[in-house]
C-alpha cells in the first residue's frame, strides 16, 4: 500500500544518496557523535556530483539526524529505531519526512480553525473518530485508515474543503505515510502507543473548548514527535 | 478560465446564500454599519435552513464583510469593490477566500524555509519570475501566469515537493484565483499595482538575506492584503 | 510570597467580579453547562457598572471558564480544581492567567532561540536544573524556586538579557505565580506531577536536539497546560 | 537620553567586539561581499578570546550583517547607513537590535489579542496616538515619545497590563531605543518617514477590523523593517 506513493516517481539522486548514508547510521557504521566523511569524499563514494551530496546532508540536518558544526564538518546526532528498514524502503524515509514538514503547517493551522468553528457534529465525527482508533489501540491494533479518519475529520471542522485537499490528491493519501509511523510505533514499546493516543486525546480537548492556540500547539507537537519517534531510537519513553 | 476551478463542484447552499447577502452588500442595500435581518428572516427569505444560512453569515465573519455584536445582531462592515461582480460569480467569491486561507497557511511556511534553504539557483528563479512580473505591471499587463510562476518559484525553493502539490492539484491552479485579484488590481489604481510589486519585492528581499521571520512576516501580509483588497474598497490606497 | 505579586496595586473591579462569578462556579452554584445571569442582573447583583462586568465576562470567556453562544448568553464551560481557594485569593487568578499569556508569548519564543543558540554551557544550566526540579517532584517537593530556575536557564540560553527582563521585574518574579500553579499540582494526582516533569523532558530534547519549531511547541503546551490544569478539575490525567 | 538605557551595566566584551567588528563594516574597510578574518586572526586583532569572538559573529549574523558559508568562512552581507554613528555609539547597536527582538515576540502577539479584544474606547486611543504621531511626521517632526505612545496604546488594548510591563521595565524605556531608529528615519529620506507612518496606518486597519492575523503580521512587519532599515543602507526606498 505504502508503495503506491512513491510510484509517481524515481527517487531522486539526493534521496537515494540520503539513503545510503541513513543506512550506514542505522548499521551504526556512522555512530552518533562521529563526524562524516567531507563532501568530497562521500562524492566520489557514492559517485554523484557534489550538490547533490550537499542536496542529501541539508536533508539529514532538517531530519534532526546530523548536525553541522561550524568549520569542523558534519556529525551523526541521533540514530534511528532499527525497524525502520522493516517498514519503508530508506530512500522513502526522506519522502516521509518532507510529507511530515507539510503536515506540519497544514494540520496546526487547520486544528486552530476547528477549534474556532467547529459546530457540534464535527466535535463529534471527530471524538467518534479518536474513541475508534483508541479502542483499536487498547486492542493491539494499528489501523493507518483510522488515524487518517480522524485527523481528516478534524481538517473538515474547518470547513474549509481545501485543507483535506492540501493534503491528499497527486495520488497522495494520509494514510499511506500513517503507516510508516504506525509501524515503528507498533514495533515499539506499549507505552509509544498509549503516548500516541494521549496526544490524540488532547487534541480533541482543545476542539473540544474552542482553544485555537492550544488546538495549534497540541497538533504541531503530536507531529513533530511523529517525525522524532522515526528518526531517534533513544525518543522511546 | 477562471471557470475551470468551480466546475469541480456546484455550489453548496452555504455559497449561494453567501453570494446573495454579498450581492446586498455590493449593491449598498445592506450598508457598511447597517443590521443584516435576523437568522430567521434570512433563513426565509432565501427558503434554505438555519444552519445554512449561519454558515453563509460564518462565512462573511471570517471574510471580514460583517461583523456579530454580542446580544445585538450581525452588522455590515466594508463593501467590496464595485468591479468585483465584473470578474466573478459572487457564489465563487467564498471559494476564493477559503483557498486565501490555505494559502496564508502553506505560503508563509514556504517562504520562511525557502528563506533558510534557497540556493543561489533558486534564488534567481525567483528573481528573475520577480522581475518579468514587475515589468509586466510597469506597462499596464497584470498576467496571473506570471504572479504564479512568482509564487510557485518560492514553494520550489523549500526543496520539499510537497507544497506546490498542496496549493496545486484536484484541478485547482494558482493563477485561476489569482485571475480575480489581478483583476481587482487592474481595474483599481495604478497605487495599488505598485503596492503589489512592492509587497513581491520585500518577499525577494527577506529570502535573499535568508532572514526566515521577515519572509513569513511578508508573505503573509501580501496574501492578507490581497484577501482584503477584494472585499474592501476602502483599501484602496 | 505569593501575596508580594499582588502588593503592587489593588485588585481591579472587574478582577473582583471576576473572584466573584469564579466562586460561584468553584462552589458549583454556577454548574458547568448552564447559563449565567445577563449583564443587567450580574451589574446589579454586584453593583458595579456593565463595561465592569462585560470586563469580567472577557476574562472568563479567554480563560475558558465560560463561553458565549451568539444570540443567547454565556455558558459555563469548566469548573476549576477544589483546592483552587485554598492556594491563592480568587481576585488573583485573573492576574494570574493574565501573566501565563504573557509567558506564553515570550517563552515560546525564547525556547526556540534557546533550541538555535544554545551553547553546550547554557545546555548543561538547563539540565542541572531539570534534573534537580523532577528530583524533587520524585521525593513528594514541589518547589517553585526549582522551577523559576529551569524556565530562567532557558530564557538565559537566547543570548538576549531583555527576554528574562521581560518576565520578571516591577516587583513580580516568575515563581510567585509558579507557586499558584504547583499548589494545584502538589493537591492533585502523582501523574499530575509526572506529567509535568515530562513536559519538561520533552523541552529540554527540543533544545539539545537544536529543534525550534519542537521547542516552541513544547514549551507553548506546556504553558497552556498549566493554565488549563488550574481552571478545569476534569484535566487532571 | 537614550545613554539612560546603557548605564545599567557596561557593555559586554562581545557588544564591544561587535563593535568593532561593525565600524569596520561602516567603513568599507569590511566590505559586502568580502570574507571577515578568521576566528583566530581576530581573536589576537581585538585580544579577546575566541568564545567572545564567536559570540560577537553569532550576533552579526542574526542580525543580518553577515552570514557564514559552510566551510568557507563568515561574509558581510549589507552595510548600515552612515548616520548610524550619528545617533548611538556602535556597542549599543547590539543592544538595540536584541530589544526589537523582544519587541517582535511581544508586540508581534499583543497587536493580535488587542484586534481581538478592543473596545470602542481602547481603538480610539490607538487612532489618536497614531494620527497625532502620523501629523508630526507630516511636518518632518519625529518624536520619539508619540511613536511610543502608539506601540503603548496596543499594548494596552490586550487588556493585560503585563504586556506593557514587559517592553518597560528594568530602567528600559520603549521610546529611548524609538529614539534611535525615528533618527535613522529623519536622517533618511521622505520616502522613508511616509512608509513608517503607512506601516502604523495598515496596523490600525487591522486592528479596527478585528482581523488578529493581519495584524500580528503587520506588526512583525513594521517591526522586523525597523530592524533592518538600521542595519541595511540598500533598503533605503
Amino acid at each position: 500500500m505504502i508503495s503506491m506513493v512513491f510510484e509517481t516517481k524515481p527517487s531522486s539522486f539526493a534521496d537515494q544518496v540520503y539513503g545510503r548514508i541513513l543506512d550506514e547510521i542505522l548499521s551504526g557504521a556512522f555512530a552518533p557523535g562521529s563526524r562524516l566523511p567531507g563532501e568530497n569524499d562521500l562524492s566520489e563514494t557514492f559517485g554523484v556530483s557534489r550538490p547533490v551530496v550537499r542536496q542529501a546532508l541539508a536533508r539529514l540536518r532538517v531530519d534532526g539526524l546530523v548536525e553541522a558544526r561550524r568549520g569542523s564538518g558534519t556529525y551523526v546526532l541521533s540514530r534511528p529505531s532499527d525497524n525502520l528498514t522493516d517498514v519503508t524502503s530508506l530512500t522513502d524515509v526522506s519522502r516521509f519526512l518532507r510529507y511530515q514538514e507539510l503536515r506540519l503547517s497544514i494540520e496546526g493551522e487547520a486544528a486552530a480553525l476547528a477549534a474556532e468553528r467547529r459546530t457540534e457534529k464535527a466535535l463529534s465525527d471527530i471524538v467518534r473518530a479518536h474513541e475508534h482508533f483508541a479502542q483499536q489501540i487498547g486492542h493491539g491494533t494499528f489501523d493507518a485508515e483510522s488515524d487518517r479518519t480522524f485527523h481528516l475529520a478534524i481538517l473538515d471542522a474547518t470547513g474549509n474543503e481545501f485543507f483535506r485537499g492540501a493534503l491528499e490528491g497527486n495520488g497522495v493519501v494520509l494514510s499511506d505515510f500513517m503507516g510508516i509511523s504506525l509501524s515503528i510505533t507498533r514495533t515499539g514499546s506499549t507505552d509509544r502507543a498509549r503516548k500516541v493516543v494521549s496526544e490524540h486525546t488532547d487534541i480533541v480537548e482543545a476542539i473540544r473548548k474552542r482553544d485555537a492556540v492550544w488546538a495549534r500547539a497540541a497538533m504541531e507537537l503530536h507531529i513533530i514527535h511523529a517525525r522524532r519517534r522515526l528518526t531517534d531510537r533513544t525518543l522511546d519513553p
